[in-house]
């Protein structure tokens, strides 16, 4: 049972459920209660967060390039995905929280270069 | 210059700067105006990711794992680490997108469905 | 069953079995004899790798780091991360073979580089 | 300098250059030489892997699926994925010796065992 996300209910806005300060309070929560902070280590959290990644690329790995797209819309593979891309984002906010980093801020901020860096036409990097 | 944040602006409960759809469209819009859709089929968007995370490890790889999250709360690090794990997300958010993945909703189910799995005192998975 | 092991049976020096060519062929003929060659892609084989490299890091993810070597050579860790690193060798063999690429010389020039480029008292790059 | 190399030198069968054992002595000597085996634990180790599976993700990220092969057989891609799988292959080396693991033997051993599971017609795994 997670109490900490009662304080996080759905504002009149409606973007509390899907906000990372959100997502760290409870990650940050669910280790608490579990005393598993002994093991989130930055390299550990890591090394976590490599596994999820593996667990992602297995899904997609033979699927044909072109079709990839389609199929990842699709069930069953829309599920397993978004698992395991919630697994990928639930490390990474623990490991933000851990290395007192505000992800939120920092993406904001690194997109924002990002737009100044490539203007329109650039080839991707 | 990306247009679509100005409809993201803090708002009074200062939740919005923070919000994975927000993210998620500044994304969309950055790609749209560099015509790079056409580069974002997910395996692509996958190895960027893995890219990514691979800059990330390697700012932590030789740290001894005792000093690690100190030094990740201290310069220079704190502003790299924030830098790498800010591109994992910006992907995994372009990913969920092309996928039609709710991001939020899946990490909150998952995280719902971790906490029954395992109970206070399990070790971690 | 894999007909192409009986050219290299280990010769009076002992090293065919270690050999890196050895594995391509027997990886090679292991591809075409199920027909996987349409799948082998490199972004396909990298994703492939990408996965073992994750089940190689669930292995030790949450290991204390001064533990982990100590860990990692008793069983049932032992069996198990040779098993997983193995994947990640044969994946790795088999890019090289799709790339033309002889991964054995590209090695040892690598490691001629690096000696140069980090004289003795270099910190770990 | 790398004085283990002479013990390695080409055979009449011309298989040593080739050999994985010859470039775990390599390594390990590199290691020596540099006194960096203190920053060899398993986990510092697999997490320089995971930064060069990054860097070997980053070369083929945005190229079209059906191009890859082709242009990673062409300059100057050719090289740069060698250079870069050797980096991963090191590391993999370096991991298997630091955990007493006989890469070679595991890899035939898994290969064997993969022959059996998965007989000729079988999907991919």
């Amino acid at each position: 049972m997670l109490n900490g996300v009662s304080e996080h209910e759905p504002t009149p806005h409606g973007t509390a459920a899907t906000d990372l300060e959100a997502l760290r309070d409870r990650m940050r929560q669910f280790t608490a209660e579990r005393d598993w902070s002994g093991f989130h280590d930055p390299k550990s959290v890591l090394l976590a967060l490599v596994g999820e990644v593996g667990e992602l690329a297995e899904l997609f790995q033979w699927l044909p390039a072109a079709d990839a797209a389609k199929l990842g819309r699709s069930e069953p593979l829309h599920t397993r995905a978004g698992e395991e891309m919630s697994d990928v984002l639930l490390y990474l906010v623990r490991l933000a929280d851990v290395l007192d980093i505000d992800l939120a801020a920092a993406a904001n901020a690194k997109l924002s270069d990002a737009a100044r860096r490539y203007p329109a036409g650039s080839p991707p990097r």
